[in-house]
């Protein structure tokens, strides 16, 4: 089978003005970014009314593996599928993060015969969105520096200030610097350091935003650091919510592309799923419901990360409600998550496969059972999965009361996935009620042990006297009403990432606190969290190449 | 008379399709990036003939002072001028860096009525080539410091990386860093700092490079650091140069946009013009010599800096060659170079302005007699300048043998500068024959020296012996050949910038020699160079805002 990159390139595109004519966007609506990109002006979308039956499907996934489970290729084969069987569909992507283009992760625009187009254009630079992020964050981060530089007058401690600094590369380098060195002129040394794009809080902010005057005044409460009284200092302190929110305009409009098959697709927005939300932008989410008749859109990492973020804080916040839930998994990931071995994965393995699938069933309940999303799961199928796997699998899920369904969708496009499809549109007619992890006024405490004993199957939560004293704090200062976002390993639903399978009784340490009062959550840090990636000892960039002609070569 | 914002958005443009129809540019070789942007397919800009008889004007100024000059303004006005009187006229401009946008400089798209548009598209992120030279300097700062992490199998001695990393923030916070701390995850520590993006030679490279792969060749020469054994490390070495082009593909066609009169300009590449060459890319310039008879330009600085840039490094590496150049002036410069305070500008004074005068008969003088380029002065016209003041300018340039026009574009637009423009295709219906400053086989000891005696009016240059060693070790490894870059202060033609109006008889020491081998000059700084400016008490963000309509204010 030809490479993602060689099926992309080979693909022919329709002009991205007849896509957006077949969803009934005006030409003044559309910015094109060349033939095959657009804007579409969130005036035109915030406009349109509320389309009545449309329904929002979410793409979700077992424990993520060194396997790989296909969630964005599921999504895009299973909006293709929709389209062959004659539903009117629409997807929302995350945006590929340059970084890790250019280290070992590749493209993120689907793969094999499930890809959104121009692949290299989306994993590139797209239309700019990540760049205007990153200059917005660091444009706050230079007003900091500069208002400490020039008399202080907030009185900021610069051993507080919490506001990094963000590329769109993976540079180890940058976790950990020492700023404002070189003598007086360069301002006052403090320790720092540099986060990649998708985890600054303005990309959280951006993806939560309703509109251009809520995405400035989410960006004015970001606090960036405090006085030596312990006073918070915010953006608004210092004047750059409105500079920001001018960087961020254009942004704001989301991006329409096309699948392989033409179905159309926003791709916008695509926060960290550990120290943010995880899901694309909610203009797209809500704008697409606008125009189409199903809308599918994926939540980062596994469902006890992703989906869980997806039901507490982007559905609790915007009022999106999803109608039905895919839960990916693969024969490899099940293997995996039964205790084989990367190196051994090609090999049959029934028994473990059976083992593994505790993962899915403990993620299969919470969909079904906790938040009340009737759910599908999805078997992105590989060639290399022998008959009897696959067999185990559907038994598995059957087993655990659910329904699997094969798709083909990788090397058959959306043609291999139309059970999927009919089984999704089965689910999304049948009546449902979103229930939350936690009602919104339990105290920070217990929204976070709701979260692990109810969805990670742990038996309780700790924390040092340091941190309750911070979480005590928090709800003190009025902060106690907002929702928790869990950053720990996407590898298990414990907090140590080698627990595979589906373990239980485990207890959760929350080991820092940190507020994120633009973007609406308080993070809860439970464990490592990897907030600037390094690069591969033979990263991806060297062997990514342009030909003379132009022609982009070695993405993967 | 309204603000430079207010202008710009009450302007009708039209579609940029007219404004490339109107070139003959066919519909498929141009990307549009909205309504009125786009980028112009590069294959079929090298793929044009060359246009007989199309001619290159230069606009350059007097040294720079704090009343500000207008050299951009007079581009354009020149350019609407041109196309008023009947002649076939484009214009190449540089873009503007976003950093000095939110920090003191403001916009940089020109004036009043002579401005290119849209203006806050243009100021802010446009079509996202500098966020692309961004992620291509900062890969190749990642790959080094990723590859001594991973080994160090080249053996780069990590106090001698010279590579260093941009933002396009203004944030004097990053100057001096100390990069890799936080433990042996974070690879080793060791000193860097940050630039502003237009100060990477990935930045110069971008804009002397002719084509795609003549890029990737300049990129893959980019010496980075040195071996302990003082060998030099190129990107080539660090397989930087296919991910470094591929990032930078897109960026590489020029972008086409328009003037508030229709002129099409091409606004592409923007280097700074002490480190670096300081004009517009070489591919813009060439190709709109390709399209128009008459093709104005601008160099950075005043014509002691940026022209001579322009000839001794733009022109001798691409063949570019000027038919005419304007030194634009303003009455208020003139007073400042006669020895007036800031505080004191508005106050007519005809005595200071003819001492300043001094400044612009030397530049007159170098461009006319040492680069044998027929020129003409531009007065660019400010309300409150007085007609004593203003005859006393004219006069005074005559007294140098020269000729000074009122130019009234700023106010007028294209009208106001009729007159300049019919004294411009005079001039280039003149023969002339462009002469260097040193000729190619200079050792670079003469080559600078050349430049301060010639251009400068200096004696001598002197250097450290440390300096004179780093000069002549650069010879014996071959790099006698290329062309000088000289680094210094643009507000004096002396290396002391509180030096105003012409001094003689100085010396100008060489403090510092850089290698630019991918661009294919050598830097020769003399006196403290900024590369990443600071942000004042009140910068401009604090006052740039986004209205919830989406107009954007404060911008000026």
């Amino acid at each position: 089978m030809p490479s993602n990159i060689e099926i992309a390139q080979a693909a022919t595109m329709r002009p991205i003005t007849e896509i957006a004519e077949g969803l009934g966007i005006p030409d003044e609506a559309l910015e094109p970014y060349g033939r095959h990109k657009a804007k579409v002006s969130l005036p035109f979308l915030n406009g349109l009314p509320r389309r009545p039956g449309s329904r929002l499907v979410l793409v979700t996934a077992v424990s993520p593996t060194p396997a790989g489970e296909g969630k964005t290729t599921t999504t895009v084969g299973l909006g293709d599928a929709l389209t062959r069987i004659g539903e009117d569909a629409m997807i929302c992507l995350r945006e590929p993060a340059l970084g890790p283009v250019f280290g070992m992760k590749g493209g993120a625009a689907g793969g094999g015969h499930a890809q959104v187009v121009p692949m290299e254009d989306i994993n590139l630079h797209f239309t700019g969105d990540f760049a205007a992020i990153g200059v917005a964050t660091n444009l706050l981060a230079a007003l900091i520096d500069n208002h400490v530089h020039h008399g202080n007058a907030l009185g900021i401690d610069v051993r507080r200030v919490t506001w990094r600094r963000v590329l769109d590369v993976n540079d180890r380098a940058l976790r950990d610097v020492v700023v404002g060195l070189g003598g007086p002129g360069n301002g006052y040394p403090r320790e720092s350091g540099f986060d990649i794009v998708v985890a600054s809080e303005v990309m959280a902010v951006f993806c939560l935003a309703s509109d251009l005057a809520d995405l400035k005044r989410r960006l004015g409460d970001i606090v960036v650091a405090q006085t030596r009284e312990r006073t918070p200092v915010r953006a608004r302190d210092l004047d750059a919510q409105g500079a920001m929110a001018a960087i961020l305009r254009d942004a704001l409009s989301p991006n329409l592309v096309q699948t392989l098959e033409h179905t159309p697709a926003f791709v916008h927005g695509g926060p960290f799923a550990n120290i943010a939300h995880g899901c694309n932008s909610a203009i797209a989410t809500r704008s697409a419901l606008k125009l189409a008749d199903y809308v599918v859109t994926e939540a980062g990492f596994g469902a006890d990360l992703g989906a869980e973020k997806f039901v507490d804080i982007l559905c609790r916040s915007t009022g999106l409600r999803p109608s039905a839930a895919v839960i990916v998994a693969t024969v490899r990931a099940m293997k995996y998550h039964g205790g084989v071995e990367v190196a051994d994965l090609p090999v049959e393995d029934v028994a473990a496969l059976r083992r593994g699938c505790a993962n899915i069933a403990r993620h299969l309940s919470t969909v079904r059972e906790t938040w009340g999303i009737p759910a599908v799961v999805a078997i992105n199928h590989r060639a290399e999965d022998t008959d009897a796997e696959v067999q185990a699998l559907v038994e598995e899920v059957q087993a655990a009361g659910g329904r699997a369904i094969v798709a083909r969708h990788y090397a058959e496009g959306g043609a291999g996935a139309e059970e999927l499809a009919r089984a999704v549109v089965e689910l999304c007619d049948q009546p449902s009620e979103l229930a939350f992890t936690y009602p919104d006024d339990a105290p920070l405490w217990q929204k976070m042990r709701a979260i692990a004993t109810r969805v990670y199957g742990a038996s309780d939560i700790t924390a040092s006297t340091a941190v309750r004293a911070q979480i005590r704090r928090l709800q003190e200062d009025g902060y106690g009403h907002l929702p928790v976002c869990v950053a720990k390993t996407q590898y298990s639903f414990s907090t140590d990432g080698k627990l595979r399978g589906a373990p239980s009784d485990h207890v959760v340490d929350i080991r820092e606190v940190r507020l994120a009062a633009g973007a609406g959550f308080v993070v809860m840090i439970c464990g490592d969290i990897m907030t600037m990636p390094g690069l591969p000892a033979v990263p991806a960039a060297a062997t990514i190449d342009v030909e003379d002609d132009g022609r982009i070569v070695g993405l993967f």
